[in-house]
């Protein structure tokens, strides 16, 4: 390896790779969110990055196709996966003789899109889905209980977040009783982009579509309701008796009256009419969590009722639910804004450091302190005071100083580092003062 | 979707994908070995799944190369990492101004290998590794610290398990003084694959190196050698004055000392000249553990210290040394022989069940058992009697039934299904009952 060329070290762009000290703060994030989901009886899956390009890219328009990373191996035509959603489809086609229904699951796990690199935009980033899938039918308390958890999920993770719900049945609803059933999905992909566009704009492209000035005017009005559920549900109730929208309003309030008595934040979750979602597959129930201090973050956390899981792989019907969070993204704009709780610089509660030939003592010392607590011995060949230095720089809380006379009387010395109080003690009289914290 | 041409759900071969219930105990057996690293003060990592090829291959030989997933995309050559070495090594030398050293951190994560298929081997599996690295020097304390933890994480796991442990510098060093020191790297490749190919094999083509029978014999009579480590460091300690020799035996020395200090068990470790691990890059502690009970699994947790981890990417000397748990082929091997821990169904604790017209109070139920506990409200449209049956066949340990009555005198019918026992509690006590257990 002498005189070797060497190669500059660098990563591919749009990855995200966080110090070990930031890594601890994601890990606990993910922690607390497979948490929920654990504690409302999700069971974790994880299926492989890898697909056959055949199945993960059925359902795919021309759109996601130039996204994804798709290569051959042998004669194997292989992608890697874009979302948890169609592994999940996969995987309940594939086992739905052996799972009972409804299945509860989640996955953690990375999700690949090649497009390109730009700000806040991950070309690798961690998905946190839950989803619960039926046989044939599905109560509708299923997408109540995912309401739910986005309440839990942001509360564990102490962002103050506003859930803002709708159910697409709405504006299907109300389209089909205006006349314009067959141009339903032009005219919700306009209103849709509202926020993008302007008001102007879009009565521009309804117009378009020939939609009356009058009909855009109540499509305008409906779609921006938006308050507590009783003041919204009271506003729209009457509106038309068109089938589907009558069942879009008792859905919504089905799961309004489950979130209230589960115990919900009023204050966390709203009925919005705006709230539409792009994705196609989307039948019912939709809702987007937002952090309403930081609306510049937009969506953090989205989902909704899909009327037929798997319907590329079997013929049974399996409608579900579900909820996405982008972590990586969130991270991200949590880090960029100085959000994150307290990054700490190591996970260490004690440093022991040897002075003289006590090495063997310390170690011994490790052993006791390291059935409570993180512990490390700093036997670099370098200067006590470096070392000391080099705890504080890391700030380390407690430093054990363990010498030839600490040993023979068995007393140590323990620094606070914070404080700069030390104490001579015992090796359990040390573990408690720091376990008094 | 009508009429559409189904494509049957497939996976790859060669990926493991494991029930849900499995699933809990993987990430269980996860958590525990990342116990064992975050106590020794290990960060965790997570490098992306993708990499850079001029990075990834520029220590590889031929070999990986076949193996490695590569592709293109746009203009970048891109390969999945196929371990977590390399990816850490690229890391440190990218971060080598900002990392405090010795860097200590560990790194659970996937890795692919895309070679033939076969029983026991995966193309996509986790690995679980831990590295400490210094920068110029690295003390032997680092190599027990790695010990130790091999002998925690198996105790966690509750397998017990036998760390074979060795030096490079005893062989390197003995090759030396028996005059073979350029052929030091075929000789220990014979002395490898001795329990492959035998022994009279082995002597013919240490012939064939031109070793003659006298040093033939001294050599198989060194690696025969294995026990307690007293015993063999007794054994061979006046074996040859040569320097290699003599550093790897102080080495070893050191290593148990210092595990003896920390209190490791004696029985779970040894002392194994005949351990020689493939790879080029270790240069002194070398180890492997098995499972005494089960010798056919082979290694199941390997590592040792090298000299340098970054040499291709940055000038400064890195020395390190670490350890990786093969966890998808150890998990798959402990599945195959039944040697799980109990596989739980589900993860529910507390299965309630409506009767008539009670969903919103046993949402509310729901609401306070989940503080505690994993509980479930079954709302499906089915009888009361099969959504019992549904509770046994999952082995959900208790059932709440929660009819108008129940609702009206506020205590609840739990059933305990192990025992077939049914209480008539309030709330609190069915939760004080249940957590009992």
């Amino acid at each position: 390896m002498t005189e070797q060329k060497l190669i500059t070290p660098r990563k591919l762009s749009g990855f995200m790779e966080l110090m070990p000290n930031k890594q601890i703060i994601f890990d606990n994030m993910v922690s607390k969110i497979k948490e929920v989901y654990a504690k409302h009886a999700f069971m974790p899956l994880d299926t492989p990055v890898l697909e056959l390009s055949e199945i993960l890219l059925a359902k795919s328009g021309g759109e996601i196709d130039k996204e994804v990373y798709r290569f051959n191996k042998g004669d194997t035509d292989i992608c890697m996966r874009y979302d948890l959603t169609v592994p999940l489809a996969r995987f309940v086609a594939m086992n739905s003789e052996v799972l009972s229904f409804p299945f509860k699951r989640y996955q953690v796990g990375k999700v690949y899109r090649g497009e390109r690199a730009q700000k806040g935009r991950f070309r690798e980033f961690v998905q946190c889905d839950a989803d619960i899938i039926g046989q044939d039918t599905l109560p509708i308390s299923a997408d109540a209980e995912c309401l739910i958890m986005v309440g839990q999920i942001f509360e564990a993770l102490n962002l103050p977040a506003l859930n803002r719900i709708s159910n697409r049945n709405i504006l299907f609803g109300y389209c089909e009783a205006l006349g314009y059933g067959e141009k339903t999905k032009p005219i919700l992909t306009i209103l849709d982009k509202i926020g993008k566009i302007g008001e102007e704009n879009a009565r521009a492209e309804l117009a378009l579509l020939e939609v009356s000035d009058e009909d855009i005017d109540k499509l305008l009005k409906l779609t921006s309701l938006k308050g507590s559920f009783p003041y919204v549900l009271s506003a729209i109730e009457n509106l038309t008796d068109n089938p589907l929208f009558v069942k879009g309003v008792t859905e919504l309030k089905a799961v309004y009256a489950i979130m209230k008595a589960y115990g919900v934040d009023e204050d966390k979750i709203c009925l919005d009419i705006s709230i539409i979602r792009g994705q196609d597959y989307y039948t019912g129930t939709i809702f987007e969590a937002i952090l309403p201090a930081h609306p510049e973050f937009g969506t953090v956390c989205g989902g909704g009722r899909y009327d037929n899981l798997a319907g590329y792989y079997t013929q049974k019907k399996l409608p579900g639910v579900g909820l996405s969070i982008g972590l990586t993204r969130l991270f991200d704009l949590l880090s960029q804004n100085g959000m994150l709780e307290d990054v700490p610089v190591t996970n260490i509660t004690l440093q022991i450091i040897p002075l003289g030939d006590t090495l063997l003592n310390c170690v011994a010392l490790q052993s006791f302190f390291q059935k409570e607590i993180v512990c490390d011995v700093n036997n670099e060949e370098r200067s006590f005071k470096a070392k000391m230095k080099d705890a504080g720089k890391k700030q380390i809380p407690y430093v054990l100083i363990v010498g030839e006379n600490e040993v023979a009387s068995q007393t140590y010395a323990l620094k606070n580092m914070a404080t700069g109080e030390q104490f001579n003690l015992s090796k359990e009289d040390c573990l408690k003062k720091i376990l008094e914290k």
